[in-house]
């Protein structure tokens, strides 16, 4: 099944359009002070960081259209986190869940093609729905990932403007032709899309785009008709649900809104006097506040 | 110690500025045509990838500057091949050849300090003396990598202007002020450098800049004088011992240049008649073809 006709579905039958982050920082699961430690002492590391994983991945099932397992953190405990994230993966995908791999991938020729089949091929640990690529090396470099995310009915999304404080430096940055960067490589990436829709009239190329910058989403929106955006930036990052309404097409669709400290964090609050919270405590607080985030989303995205 | 002196050392001990890179391909490690795998019948897929980077290792122990494992390749074989990468990074650290990790990372904030954490933290699995990460996302996000690489006594090479036939699509883009866009990107990471310079008056932070352009190579040098290039694209790729010139400061350092398949599969030439080769040949193989870039390289190199 096409990428985007498979998210559509998804979003259509859980009724919501958030995508749950999971980014399970070390500090935060086994720092001194961890409350999540705390709820469970007597689990190893792998097993700790495979339920929390779990925890995120039930309030996505009820809540979420996706999830979005960050890559970087899983990679930052070395070689039993990578296996962890491959667990994750599965796990997700095993609930129905589509899985978006937040790793900004990007390399040249037998490179790419390489990292594709590390994410994008169905018979490999790390099969993903979704993976999230980087533009700069040039649009021949995201051919190898879209020619193995169309043989997998996966996806992918393409940087075009980040939700961080420094973005603009370069992505904003005017061209002679009086465009930003980021037009630019929306335009590009537009392009590799369009002959990849599916039956609902959405490529498997999607694009990233900030909830940070609701002038730019905007902009960049009309620019990319076909494409489906993942927004960052919504909740700890600052961005609010009325940043991200200009990210959803008039049909309801065309938006993915990810939050990730906000939801897979939620508990820490709980826990502020000290007291100590149980995996099912934990488990519940992330679902509410993925409950919450969808609700405050919808509010803001026409119905479909 | 500071990078940019411990790599411009190793260069004057071993009197070569060619760095071997380790692109494990699967499918010529493990295909049915394999020549490597013919010569080692009996070695599990984990014996095999190690032996590999051995021999690879080996060759760069006389031979170059500086290994260059591609990340992409150890991915795509899943856990156990992103444990073999460990053990590569190490049995290279161990011989005392620095390590250039070509991941491209790229993210921001805390996901940044995340990849930091992974591969330029001395406690790591993976810790590398240097990370090739990507500047699309901002000069903010190149922060924590750097921050990460000082207190390590590690490096950084940010992709300026990439060896691919399309990277001209974002990084040749002309601005509003004239310039290209990679001009900008090279002040931008030469800006990051100039408060990171070693005795030798080089930075930590480095460039990567292709092979496969040299006027735009010749724009760049000029553009950063402090930064240490990394050079890919010569050999395989298409570009020539001449290409790569301008890449030198007078002082003949400045530049490091990278070839992978040139170096690690020249062995398959050998074998073309159908003839077993033991993985001594191919260790020697590799060796004397490590020899002759490294030659070939000196030729253009102002002398040291």
């Amino acid at each position: 099944m096409h990428f985007g006709d498979k998210l559509l579905e998804r979003i259509e039958k859980v009724g919501s359009s958030l995508v749950v982050g999971i980014d399970p920082d070390p500090k935060r699961l086994f720092g001194e002070s961890s409350v999540f430690r705390r709820a469970n002492p007597t689990l190893s590391r792998e097993s700790l960081l495979d339920a929390f994983c779990e925890a995120a991945i039930s309030a996505a099932a009820e809540a979420a259209c996706a999830v979005k397992p960050q890559a970087a953190f899983f990679e930052a405990m070395g070689t039993w986190g990578y296996a962890s994230l491959s667990r994750c993966i599965k796990l997700a995908r095993q609930k129905g869940i589509p899985v978006i791999l937040d790793a900004k991938r990007g390399d040249i020729g037998n490179t790419a093609t390489a990292y594709a089949a590390a994410y994008l091929d169905p018979a490999g640990e790390f099969f993903a729905d979704a993976l999230t690529v980087n533009p700069y090396l040039g649009p021949d470099t995201l051919e190898p990932f879209a020619a193995a995310a169309d043989k997998a009915g996966s996806g992918l999304f393409v940087l075009v403007k980040t939700s961080n404080p420094g973005s603009g430096a370069f992505q904003d940055t005017i061209l002679a032709d009086g465009r930003p960067l980021y037009l630019k490589v929306a335009d590009a990436v537009s392009e590799l899309g369009r002959s990849r829709l599916g039956a609902r009239r959405y490529s498997n190329i999607g694009a990233v785009v900030g909830a940070t910058y609701p002038e730019e989403l905007a902009a960049i929106r009309e620019a990319m008709p076909e494409t489906i955006f993942l927004v960052p930036g919504y909740g700890a990052q600052g961005g609010t649900a009325e940043d991200v309404r200009g990210a959803f097409k008039a049909d309801g669709f065309g938006a993915i809104v990810s939050s990730s400290r906000g939801i897979i964090f939620a508990y820490e609050k709980l826990a502020a006097d000290g007291e100590r919270l149980d995996l099912q405590q934990i488990a519940a607080s992330m679902l509410l506040a993925a409950r919450r985030s969808r609700d405050d989303i919808q509010k803001v995205r026409p119905s479909i």
